[in-house]
């Protein structure tokens, strides 16, 4: 076969102003696909460690794959990956809407941004022709008017466009880039991009993405547009999420006592009742959309607030992450106020996880008088007290006043403030946790603490609708069960819905044959189910090896001491907290093959993995003082550079 | 010429949910063209007098003439006429943008509506095909998101839309339909709409207008091109409305001492001029805007915050009556907070000139211990406390709270109050006044007091650049010369900018001649530059009718008592005010032909009008008992009804 299957690279040097194009390698193809995939790979093969994630030695990378822009559902989604400016680790993600698409469409497969432009600029992509363009006139605006703004200075309406707010430009640690109202929230790739003065990257074009056998692929599509339909949790309109969308895993959570309540000191409230999925829909629902056609899950929703105080505000979401981090977590109970606050991340472009846990952080340090109103400029923290989270998140964006301390992320604060609070602030290795306490779903434990790109919730695994909702699995115990449940998933998620890609909410509904299919007559490359599950393996051994090269090591896969520490009751939960997490660490370690003294991957789960090649850059000896680091015997070096 | 040359006209009766098509006939063509001429002449024609104005019974008519859709410049605007509900006479409206040009380039010059929709619903009217659709998804929503839905729900990106937002759903008397984000914002057209259940109209398609002789029109429009680029007011990028559009008023009427401040207590202040056009440019101009194609003027104006607490705030415009309303008038000169209110207004569907100086009676009221903190639900209303005016303006939209009593302007605010407030209340007829204070510019005594619409500073002539800026007149001259120096503005503004139509800033630039070889060539018909005056006068004597069939007689021609006894002194102005107005009307009635005990237009007059036929729906046995009033003697009849 003589055409690009996948692959077709555009390189940026703002530093030059310059373009280079670039072919992805077959064999890499196979073994990772697109997105997450290619994406970790190309940023371990490019990034040295130690590098400054604001420094223009950093990279974006940004990444569709084989699945993105052909006729399979949920197509549409971007992945970038970069060295995070929040953990100082490994970084990748994840966008839905239409993005993924339109970059494919302007021929090129992914876009690797490095250097720094000397004035803020923004790049267009457009059926092969890249450009520079001066962004003097969007800098400074809010993502809504910089994306209205950038269509018409094109005279391009369909273009997509992902852009940063005030807050990536003043490179906040957690600003997101936002494309139409979706995020690449977690981990501040809006700060990377205000880093390099990169205000937007544009893309458009007509091209159609590569299909090795069309009626074979068509035939898959089919059938997976059918398990879709089939199945109770993403059939058309009726389906759980279809119906829902994400919100649907409040009251599950809230019921099963893992939704976090003011900072993760309750679990479960007959309150938050008023923020289900149901309420929702009934009172601020303007109408079901899919973010990336074709879908026919239509998970996203438009909410709007008609009446009352917060009236005229409209989101696409809160998603059911929003609804935690700026519902319960700052005790916050009004839906209106959750919506508008989602649409003024939207526009700053600030990450609403790390947003409203960095505050409610603050709002737990506040109530305990480790901070007052002279810290905080004379906002009276308190939870629930919503109105000034408006005015506090506009100084985050713009990192001013007591902004700026919110706006270094809860790892920082808790430094900073000192008094036992970090304790109780919720990160695992920088980045703020999602919205599930793993006291009440012990898988979240390993998701949590191994995570790869600190404590999200999508990264490392997903046993938690297993845990609360089947009852194949006993949610409280930690025994080893719950290291391939967590792998099991994470291993899906990673190759499936991050590397082919297929959006998870709509991958929910697609079974493993049938992904299998997909990706085969799309490439060309014969894939089994099997094999799906090992390419999430593999590209999770990379995002490993990225950390570890960065220092990562066992003793920095741990919680919050709130779960270990403070035992958690609510009517049928007693006395809960996590007991052994090194067991558990143990375990999964045992089962990934990982180094159970260092946590680094070993020698031979790489060479298992097809990934040797990386061996002697944490490996002592391995291979002969050929590589980098590599020196005397088969220890894992200490670490390279200090994390940040 | 069997083609027809202008004047298709879309019928919607919204009680029965049925369509009708009618032809304009020519003889009216010839005589009033179309917009405001054509909209006047129907309007006098269907409604019949002491109709409630947010009954079924009011209409709504949308023109356009015949240089809408053209390549001539500046002729995209629409025009509106309605009885408005704020003043109970007469009324038309002019937005600009490109809904003009949409609209007949859907294939119809005008959309009359009638009755009234028993839900929400939107009329779509494309490529000749109207639709009328279910708003309930839009209804409640304010008009930015609105006219996003709408598109989206369309998939018709190109239309434009001209909606209503929670102001006009809750029949606030001053609330105006938007387009993008330009108003028909003067009088209460949004409340019409709102009253019929009418949400939006959405307009699109390929029509291309008629043109007589295309040859010849495309020269004259070359000519007009030429013109503007020679006029210090509106070439390209250098001109005086190109580069600032209207704000470029503020340091003028600043400094001739006739820009309201305090609500009309104040004409200058060195404060105002942080309000200036320059600074606006300076600190927050995004780009030049022409609203409609072609336009090389480009008057419009983004402007945005991007920094401190209005970060974030974006508007099209603010105008320079937007200055005075939400400026000077309410004691604020905060430039940022008034490109916010602005949008804010925008988005509610507010008519920022009647908002701010309704806003402004209050203010005083509240100084003057007239009203309390009890009154106004504990807003603290001192002139230049801008933060609560925000949540006063939603209150005003949504009808509620002091917000209600505002809403419903001044005239009412001071019948409800009493107290002697009647004597500042700054409105004529009902309708809140554009910012010139006649005392420092008399020819604004007869625009304001003869006005067709009640006093707003576009319908009834427009003679203040002439006195403030040239050695022809004396500006605090009362007599006889003003009275032709706001006939003649009038009479071209009326024909040529609202019934050709052709944008008022863009016409700025064109001379008669051009603009009669424009609407002669474009039409066929024969158009001399006399001839626009007289169509202008035609078509005031019109609008003077259907307000003299209501009642309006010369006693209703008057102005606020502050400018009738209050003098006024600053600097170079001592003691001004405005002296003899009876003698002023004299002279006018007397140059107009109107009759001088009351105002109404002679017998005489309207037979040299060609509008005798109207003759007999005022004056006495005219027509020998034939017509609708006609009895017994030329003598004028009593008031059909009372004003509401």
């Amino acid at each position: 076969m003589s055409e690009i299957i996948f692959g077709k690279i555009l390189r940026a040097d703002l530093s030059k102003g310059t373009f280079s194009q670039e072919i992805v390698d077959k064999r890499d193809v196979r073994d990772v696909m697109g997105g997450r995939g290619l994406g970790s790979l190309l940023l371990y093969r490019e990034l040295a460690s130690g590098i400054d994630p604001l420094g223009p030695d950093n990279k974006l990378i940004f990444s569709t794959g084989p699945l993105t822009g052909t006729t399979a559902p949920g197509n549409g989604k971007i992945i970038v990956n970069t060295k995070s400016p929040l953990t100082g680790i490994y970084l990748f993600s994840v966008s839905g809407g239409d993005f993924g698409s339109r970059l494919r469409a302007s021929g090129y497969d992914a876009v690797i941004i490095e250097g720094k432009a000397k004035s803020p600029v923004y790049l267009y992509v457009k059926d092969g022709v890249a450009t520079l363009r001066d962004a003097s006139k969007v800098w400074g605006r809010g993502t809504q008017l910089t994306q209205e703004l950038i269509k018409e200075d094109l005279h391009d309406d369909g273009a997509s466009i992902s852009c940063i707010g005030p807050a990536g430009e003043r490179l906040v640690p957690y600003a997101a880039s936002i494309n139409e109202r979706r995020a690449l929230g977690r981990g501040g790739i809006g700060a990377v991009m205000g880093s390099k003065n990169l205000k937007a990257i544009v893309v458009n074009g007509s091209q159609k993405p590569f299909v090795a056998y069309p009626d074979e692929f068509s035939r898959a599509v089919k059938q997976s547009f059918l398990q879709i339909q089939d199945s109770p949790l993403t059939k058309s309109g009726k389906g759980l999420f279809s119906r829902l969308g994400s919100p649907a895993m409040l009251d599950l959570m809230n019921e099963a006592g893992v939704y976090p309540i003011k900072n993760y000191q309750e679990v479960r409230s007959s309150e938050a009742r008023r923020l289900s999925a149901e309420e929702l829909r009934k009172h601020y629902l303007i109408k079901d959309v899919a973010c990336s056609t074709p879908c026919p899950v239509r998970c996203s929703k438009y909410y709007g607030v008609k009446d009352g105080p917060r009236a005229g505000a409209f989101s696409e979401g809160p998603e059911y992450e929003t609804l935690y981090s700026f519902g319960g977590m700052i005790g916050n109970y009004d839906l209106a106020s959750i919506i508008e606050l989602d649409a003024l991340c939207d526009d700053l472009g600030l990450d609403t996880i790390s947003a409203g846990v960095s505050i409610a952080f603050a709002m737990e340090c506040f109530e305990r008088g480790i901070i007052t109103k002279q810290d905080t400029g004379g906002l009276d923290l308190r939870f629930g007290n919503v109105d000034c989270v408006f005015s506090l998140l506009r100084d985050i964006a713009f990192n001013r006043g007591f902004g700026a301390v919110v706006g270094q992320g809860s790892r920082h604060m808790a430094e900073q403030f000192g008094q036992g609070s970090e304790a109780f602030a919720m990160h695992c290795k920088g980045m703020e946790l999602g919205g599930y306490d793993p006291r009440g779903a012990k898988g979240m434990v390993l998701v949590f603490a191994v995570g790869p790109r600190g404590g999200c919730h999508h990264g490392g695994g997903f046993p938690i609708i297993a845990e609360v909702m089947g009852n194949k699995y006993d949610r409280f115990s930690e025994e080893e069960e719950k290291s391939a449940l967590v792998a099991n998933t994470r291993n899906r998620r990673v190759s499936f819905c991050d590397a082919f890609p297929m959006c998870s909410f709509t991958a929910a509904g697609v079974g493993d044959s049938c992904a299998s299919e997909l990706i085969s007559t799309a490439t060309g490359i014969e894939i089994t189910a099997k094999n799906i599950y090992e390419m999430g393996e593999r590209i999770s051994n990379i995002e490993r090896m990225f950390n570890c090269r960065e220092g990562i090591r066992r003793e920095n896969d741990t919680l919050p001491q709130r779960f270990l520490k403070e035992t958690l009751s609510c009517d049928d939960i007693t006395d809960t907290k996590v007991e052994n997490i090194d067991k558990m660490l143990d375990d999964y370690y045992a089962l990934l093959g990982w180094d159970l003294n260092t946590g680094v991957p070993t020698p031979e789960k790489l060479k298992e993995m097809n990934l040797d090649w990386m061996t002697g850059d944490i490996w002592l000896d391995y291979s002969a003082g050929k590589r980098r680091n590599g020196c005397s015997s088969c220890q894992p070096l200490d670490m390279v550079t200090e994390i940040e």
